[in-house]
């Protein structure tokens, strides 16, 4: 085993299910394997179902792996050491996931949100490859963002920094998550979807976000109404962070915007609208370049991210 | 001489005069003058005056100096060679300042633009001193931004970033100098101050900034409403700037807000109302701690950025 072929093991979990990969420096995955989350979603379920599965791939595969990358659905502190609440996880409250897992696992393990993960992915083998300043916007329920800088993340004082889905963007608009006014979050989160969604198509079905791309690409002005308004407001926020960070990429991603070039077409135009010149210039406006698999890319990502 | 008492020379050129002085490693002025900057402000002139000026304070105060800092009053090159334009030497276009002056001087010259130059002497000597995530705002004629990260300023691909006035704040606000609407410059540039003065004191000698917020001080109404306006919209970008980089501090100078108690009562309220808990705990909002040679030191600090 050279040193750059370093494998390290990414895991996605979700409420449904859960993925483990085994994945190298540059990305590629050697082996993989998805299984249902335990029902009832609770720790020691989940922990038991993490390591079996874990063992078993190394096994079958039999590869090897040096870490294990983590990236939690919910909020770490800032020692990356517990999970202090996941949504999907109730009964989750300050789980110090890292000793349990790197107990179980007896392997090194590194957690993070999974935004950052996605950041950090995206630097190192997505649309941001290669960047040294870069930005990633996660559009999902809510929006996160990941600063990554020299291939190393941008965390802040107390590791609270990109919190980029509260940008403001008007303190008389929408209420956001949070509580505030006028947030990015609060124009661009599922529930702004939704509900445009349910004005604009009435009667019928809900086109979920995919097929919604889809209606865009093909001239529905109502999908197009929802795209025009989505790619504006994240125009808006682009324009901030280019004026704060003179970024070489913003990489953005979620099922509401990722498919639709639609969209990213307006966003494009009107991000250098909104921004100086002399800043503006030759920063690119990039969808997610990871695919299905960015949810175990991003978990891995975190064994790889720069040291000082 | 001690490396550690590594002695420099801090430029600051303005339109009526120029300030020269020694600066020691921990901000001490240890040798100054001031002088008439020359007539017609061309730079042969201009030069001929920095460069005998500082060969005299150094003979005639017995200091040397390793390296002289010059803090720009215009817009700098991305390399640091160049002044591209400066407002008030309109003659000098795409001046090699740089080399000029470093064949002037017979010292290495590193030059910047003067928010840089500020912001990176309140993280070395001023109000955020010993912080390691630091960002700068200096507002007066415009709103300039500076990001300092452990001891060296964030530059962005381009050396662009840091554009700290044109956070936006709403779409549909005041034009600000750049062209766009509601920027953090349209609400705080000396033109929003002196609009609102002129209004709030239609008669009689319009009050300078400082004698603005004595009237503030005193309870006078007038005062109190631009101070309120301004408290409010350097808040709100402040939460924006909060949220992306969960910072120690903000250090925020300049003439029309930094004599203000009042306002920065009001500032740190608000800030705390619009940012979420979890990323301004902590945080400080802190006037700037230089004083009237900020200037000069601001030039000085440049000699003493952190290396990578």
């Amino acid at each position: 085993l050279k040193r750059e072929e370093k494998q390290v093991i990414g895991i996605d979990l979700g409420g449904t299910n859960f993925k483990i990969a085994v994945v190298t420096s540059d990305g590629r995955i050697l082996a993989e394997r998805v299984t249902p989350t335990p029902d009832g979603r609770e720790w020691p379920d989940v922990q038991t179902a993490l390591a079996e599965n874990t063992r078993e791939l190394l096994k079958e595969s039999g590869l090897a792996a040096t870490s294990v990358g983590f990236a939690a659905p919910g909020i770490v502190d800032e020692k990356r050491e517990y999970i202090r609440l996941a949504p999907n996880f109730p009964t989750w409250k300050n789980l110090p996931l890292r000793a349990h897992l790197e107990k179980a696992l007896k392997l090194p393990v590194i957690l993070d949100n999974d935004v950052n993960a996605f950041g950090l992915a995206e630097a190192l083998w997505g649309a941001g490859k290669g960047k040294r300043y870069l930005l990633g916007l996660a559009v999902g329920t809510g929006v996160g963002g990941a600063i990554i800088l020299d291939g190393k993340l941008y965390r802040g004082m107390h590791g609270a920094a990109a919190e980029l889905g509260h940008i403001l963007l008007n303190e008389n608009g929408p209420v956001c998550s949070c509580g505030k006014r006028g947030h990015l979050e609060a124009y661009l989160g599922r529930r702004a979807f939704d509900e445009m969604a349910t004005r604009l198509f009435p009667t019928g079905e809900l086109p979920a976000p995919k097929r919604m791309a889809e209606l865009a690409a093909q001239g529905d002005e109502r999908a197009r109404e929802i795209h025009r308004y989505l790619a504006h407001y994240l125009a808006l926020g682009c324009a901030t962070l280019i004026h704060c960070f003179n970024p070489e990429a913003i990489v953005i991603g979620g099922g509401t915007v990722i498919d639709s070039p639609y969209l990213f077409d307006i966003l494009r135009a009107e991000v250098k609208q909104h921004t100086i010149e002399a800043v503006n210039e030759g920063v690119e406006i990039l969808p997610s370049g990871l695919g299905y698999m960015a949810g175990v890319l991003g978990a891995a990502a975190l064994c790889f991210e720069a040291k000082n």
